[in-house]
């Protein structure tokens, strides 16, 4: 992580999105709007995505970007990423303790005192409503579930001068929930399919493994834990840090979620379940850094793939 | 509003809509995932929209749902609605704090206390990004300027047992700045729009002046003066209340938002600004309403307009 300033090359990245009108600052970093032509590329690599998960007969719920806080402590979140959480807080008070808010916020101090903690978070990964949501309708089918969640919001509480670190961002998110082979076979077609998407589209990319970001002490055990047993890997692609940035990531959870939210494969076994999800923006991000800020002289290739195959 | 338990219409169609598919429940009032055929119609239906809206040519930014809170403060949002606000806290502590934050969780109690209140809030009305946004580019054009917002996430802090009152739901927004006679033209003319496209997707729809949920006794006289102004239309429909709904809403903000974020006319003056959102899953509802849980049972012409006709 590069902090809240950013390395000189993200520096420099994002003032040229932001000449080029692909980012618009609004005074925060990692909070951007996005002007729209950076959109309609968004988009278009999100269609492609979605017309490449299509054979597969995906159902695709989709989900808000809050979810209740319950949801987060089944998953176990606060165990292993409490700083990336995004609680959501609400006024409570009356007349007076509305003035009173007003006239702090007015003097340039913190007006957060009065506000306490909602039933509800900023969902930090999209696949989490999705598992009770699944969970509650009773046993997985025989061959277990396909999910496409197409692009959702999600949250991290890392303010940051890196233009592809945003605070809130789309993820494109699909999840297998089935047998630990079936899902471990997903993940390893979709490690392909991936791999070629990024190809068609003119991406120089790379596969590894990778660990998330736990916290504290006991996080550098759960990372160590997870890259032996290689239950994380991504696809990385060069956009404006000195390493390149991961751009797809493909998490293995064994049973956590299964045993977590009560997911049951057709026999009543706990069932094993596996995510992928692709980010859009810093795929996006990574298509300008490749191709450049005017996507008129983008190669041929690419604008075909993007603007005239992948309609869904 | 109806409360968090909603009226026995609205408990009745919350029931027919998750039977169906339509809403995914997640614990939380006000908080539900959404089936493919509803994201479908919602989706359908705001192609219409930006399709009626093409002509105008309007600029098509898009902003993600949370913005600095410094916007809210210049907004006066906490003048006017604290009480609708989500605030967006986060955790900051050590591993000891982390574990007591985790073990509190298990014991089922309040976790909130090591949160603090961090730079951003959730966008609680989607034209709120705009304002800095095309302020900081310098003067407007002659003739001003129009934008497409597109659907936009947006938050209130109002859980309610009735189904069209979502915590977490999409404005589809489009925003007018300009000279006062520009903006309030372009006002009446998508009421007139907007009348018309409720009426081409089949929705028994009424016009009314309106006002917005102010809080306390203050709140009591801005609601009487922007009555009195007209500052506020809504289009209302059916859904699952005794009382029709708003689905749409049409705010002349005269030189409110334009003296507060400082955007100015090509001559220096102080611009003038309306919006107008359409509430996404309010008029999707509207649809199931009127037209019934199975969409292959709409009528033959609400069915060509929202998926022949509207793909723009």
């Amino acid at each position: 992580m590069s902090g809240v300033t950013g390395t000189a090359g993200e520096q420099e990245f994002l003032q040229e999105l932001i000449q080029h009108g692909h980012f618009l600052p609004g005074g925060e970093a990692g909070v951007y709007g996005r002007g729209e032509i950076f959109e309609d590329v968004r988009s278009r690599f999100d269609a492609f995505v979605s017309s490449v998960a299509a054979p597969d007969r995906p159902q695709r719920p989709h989900f808000p970007p809050v979810i209740p806080k319950c949801t987060l402590e089944k998953a176990g979140y606060l165990e292993s990423f409490p700083h990336l959480c995004g609680a959501v807080f609400s006024f409570v008070g009356g007349d007076a303790d509305a003035l009173d808010l007003v006239q702090r916020a007015a003097r340039g101090e913190s007006w957060g005192e009065p506000f306490t903690m909602t039933n509800v978070v900023l969902v930090p990964a999209a696949c989490y409503p999705a598992y009770p949501a699944i969970a509650q309708r009773g046993r997985l089918p025989k061959g277990g579930l396909t999910l496409d969640l197409g692009p959702s919001y999600v949250f991290r509480n890392e303010p940051s001068g890196d233009p592809a670190r945003l605070q809130m961002f789309h993820q494109y998110e699909m999840v297998r929930m089935g047998e630990a082979e079936e899902v471990l076979d997903w993940r390893e077609t979709w490690m392909r399919r991936a791999s070629n998407i990024l190809a068609e589209v003119g991406l120089n990319y790379t596969l590894d493994t990778a660990t998330d970001p736990f916290f504290g002490r006991g996080g550098k055990l759960l990372a160590k834990a997870q890259r032996e047993q290689r239950l994380k890997f991504e696809l990385l692609a060069p956009i404006a840090s000195p390493q390149p940035t991961a751009v797809t990531s493909f998490n293995y959870h064994q049973e956590h979620f299964g045993s977590a939210f009560g997911i049951q494969l057709h026999d009543g076994r706990v069932a094993s379940t596996a995510c992928l999800g692709f980010g859009s923006e810093r795929i996006t991000l990574a298509l300008f850094k490749a191709h450049g800020m005017d996507i008129k002289a983008w190669p041929a290739s690419v604008r075909k793939k993007l603007w005239h195959e992948s309609r869904g």
